[in-house]
């Protein structure tokens, strides 16, 4: 066997090696989870909080599959019209889950998923990649327009979501009097605000969608490295993440389209196992609703997304990673929430708007702490360990709501 | 007849179809209402929610009015004197307005003027302007630094009168006992720090006169356009906004004291009409004193200034439209409400500096929202969108408190 | 005797009595109430209002003597060292003074001390460098981005102390009900935050000055005008507030040990002293402990440090009074109160970190107010007047809390 030969064989081992174990496909291991989960559910009087646990890790890679699948649909639409799939379908595992939850009247608990998911990305994904980038980098440069336009959608959508809680806390520390009394007014007052700016956040979307794909393209391609990634892939993760065109690997419409509606189907029984045991999980273990919803599912459902968003950092590219980061924050606020309300109007259910000071606080204060931390422009290390030490302190305060 | 005679005649007619028609002048046919409000109050028993109407429409021209005829009697006493005279005057209609509510004992009415004041030229005067600016151009530079100015006036002011506000809302929660027992001596505690909160504030506002039009005047008068706009008056619109030196159609000193005088008069009078109305208003449309006093009067009163402002925008000088906008929520909380406390203490009335959370909180958000959006410097549509928006959520919150 | 000869003991004359009359030593004549507050305090019965007044004023030149030897002191150990020990002990005496009150259980006082240290640096060092500066110069130049860094540290800090405070005042507002009974279990749970969170704010402290004196040195080095005055040192009080490298004036390591442990005691025994004597002063006096807290102590303590900030605006060098105030803010609440906190656990007493809404809005209204004037990288007069305007409003404020 020539050296020649053997270079090849080595290389070839390399890349099958490099595809399996990818940090980026490693998590569709977790696949395993989903039939497992599935039939303990159907077939075994298997301990709730276990079955609640399987079902977290099996959302995992479901929740991957969406986005990538998603990536490859976005192919064969054109620049806009992908972004507009991109954009509209990477959220659905997100939707799903919360409607399932909203059916079974768990309304705390998808209020919750959504403020954890906004910290998430505002604080756990802009800190750890700030940290990891910051551990090689010195420093590095982003476009903080980018960041400010979301943060700005960000700071609009929570002060308008957060007007029914302000109102209510308001009038009861006024009044003092005749809470139960007041209550059903206000639950009227409560849904009827609620419904009105769901409609009014989607229509401010719609013009976003209009403003950043439209009339105002070019701020937004400029700002992220998204041209300069296309030329040269360096790694499958990164194939994943941008734009493919004419790449063989990407799947047909058909296919997509199919393990798309799969992997939703997927969701939504596991959502529903998830939702049927996760009561219980919080009675067994001892913790409080907002810390299941918004620290357990808000967070660990989102791994894979947050693990590429710190190789992106990592090879240099921080300003996609925060720009994606942002986009992602303020798109849940924006159109998540709103999509979950407009649902549950649809459905004929009360889903009451009501937030915790605690959580409105936290997104206010992690809105001003990015804010603050992105207006010079340039990434280092200790802005990361402000942002994660933040997020671990907010942890634990919700560790301690009951 | 020749054709130049006919062009001649063509272009007569329409130069008095522009005066009279030309949408800044176009609010004084609304005059009408001013006689057939007083002479319909006094010799007919009218239903007192179209008196109400009736006196809400014939402010707008009175208003604008002394708005005019302020500019007119600046131009008498050169740049400094001029601009403080229009610093001067062009609230008074608001402050008459108030000191007859704070008479009657309205004082939520009077706060929530305030309030809607400030949020209309924040949100709807920038984000109108924005909107109308942007939709014909695709970016309009602005100098930040004006705006931010005044942001920050506005921002210590609105901290300085939410004081009182802080401290009882802060105590009622901690303590929660005897309320009753507290009001008593927290009434009085509320006046002390509302009279010295106004004193205060008047003293921060001549130092801020100084600053702006003595020692650091430059700043402010390379910041607008004012300059470009005094060597090219295109429009009859613009003229009445800007400085006209040698304008032969500038009234004499005699007669802009006189029409002042009387407007002045107007307005007390229709004052004294909407204020003995606004009661029995509220009560028959089931509506709170809250959206009455901050969207109806707070925004209605205000349309042509609006108007003029969104006409500047599409005429590419946004930034004379949005310096204007900003001065003017700046003043009305920095030299208005610190007036009419001041009034109110002369005339011996407890006027009490208690806001409720929500009226607070919508405007700390709307000084934070005009920040993050004007920090870059550049105007488009959907800023406007997003502050417009915010409005619409905003006022749809105040209809629901009663 | 020869002219040259009177010329110098003239000169000899002029600078002893620069040096007795330097206004940055004046301070030192007031070590005659150390003395002064102990000898009354053991051997006479005297009135403890006039006591706590004594002890006040013999803390001003301990706190100076502290901080002045620490600069002697820090000269021995480089520049890095030197920086660290600088940044470690020039807290000690605030440090002394609250662990000693906490023994006596004034935990009310600690944190109102606290909260008036931090809005003394940001308002009235702020403010009146500011002034003072702008009365000599039009306009002066600072880094913004050294305060904006220590600024997010210290709106990271307050958000997280604020963290046990947000959730029993959102608790008690939400469900109202049976708070004596909530109050037990939230106790614990405050503990646990507090300790955590004083843990989670020193190991941010500690990167912090990894990041700063280590990995991004040079950004705080250039940021400062540090290495000019280092080349020419005009005055006393400069050579005391910057690095002197081989200045014969510099006190012995042995020397300056010994007077900081002998200060160190003094601070110790005069603090007693005020502590035992506070209580009975607030009830004579009819203050609030917040005020006294707040305004009293945690104002006249540090006045040599704010008349040499000013001293420094003066001359010119605004840069470097705003950032060694930003500094003392940000460090106050990231290693100040977390270090008490942790004394407290050590002598395993209870020191329940909740504040009041007041102290918490006031501050997150100061670090907004200054982050708003200071994003302009200019400073003019006007500026400090707001800031000082600020400040007398809230220690009107604090005046009224009981």
């Amino acid at each position: 066997m020539s050296t020649i030969s053997l270079k090849k064989w080595l290389n070839l081992l390399a890349r099958l090696l490099n595809h399996f174990f990818n940090i980026s496909n490693v998590f569709y291991i977790l696949l395993i989870f989903v039939p497992i989960t599935i039939i303990l559910d159907i077939f075994f009087s298997i301990d709730n909080t276990v079955l609640f646990a399987l079902s977290v890790l099996a959302l995992i890679p479901l929740a991957k599959l969406v986005g990538d699948t998603t990536e490859h649909l976005a192919e064969h639409y054109g620049n806009t019209g992908g972004s507009l799939i991109n954009v509209t379908f990477s959220n659905t595992p997100e939707i799903i889950l919360s409607i399932v939850a909203i059916q079974a009247g768990l309304f705390d608990l998808v209020k919750a998923n959504i403020v954890g998911s906004i910290l998430g990305q505002l604080l756990l994904v802009f800190g750890l990649s700030l940290i990891v980038g910051g551990l090689k980098f010195r420093e590095q440069i982003f476009n903080k327009k980018n960041i400010v336009f979301h943060i700005t959608l960000l700071l609009i959508s929570i002060t308008i979501l957060s007007i029914p809680t302000i109102l209510i806390l308001g009038n009861l520390t006024v009044t003092e009097a005749n809470i139960e009394n007041q209550m059903e007014s206000t639950g009227f007052m409560v849904m009827i605000l609620s419904n009105s700016f769901a409609i009014l956040l989607l229509s401010v979307y719609v013009l976003s969608l209009f403003f950043t794909f439209k009339t105002h393209k070019d701020l937004f391609v400029t700002s992220t490295n998204e041209t300069d990634l296309m030329s040269k892939p360096n790694s499958n993760a990164e194939i994943l993440i941008t734009k493919k065109i004419d790449d063989p690997r990407i799947w047909s419409k058909k296919k997509a389209i199919g393990i798309l509606a799969i992997s939703m189907i997927g969701i939504a029984i596991i959502s529903e196992i998830l939702v049927s045991t996760v009561e219980e999980t919080i009675t067994n273990l001892n913790l409080g609703v907002l810390f299941v919803g918004a620290i357990i599912i808000g967070i660990v459902g989102n791994v894979p997304e947050k693990i590429t968003s710190m190789m992106m950092a990592r090879k240099g590219k921080l300003d996609l990673a925060l720009g994606i980061a942002a986009n992602s924050a303020s798109q849940i606020a924006l159109f998540v929430l709103p999509v979950i309300i407009v649902g549950a109007m649809i459905m004929g259910v009360s889903f009451p708007l009501i937030f915790t000071p605690f959580e409105l606080i936290t997104m206010f204060a992690s809105i001003f702490l990015v804010y603050f931390i992105t207006n010079g422009g340039r990434g280092n290390w200790f802005q990361g360990v402000i942002l994660v030490g933040f997020f671990i302190a907010i942890a634990l305060g919700f560790y301690f709501i009951k």
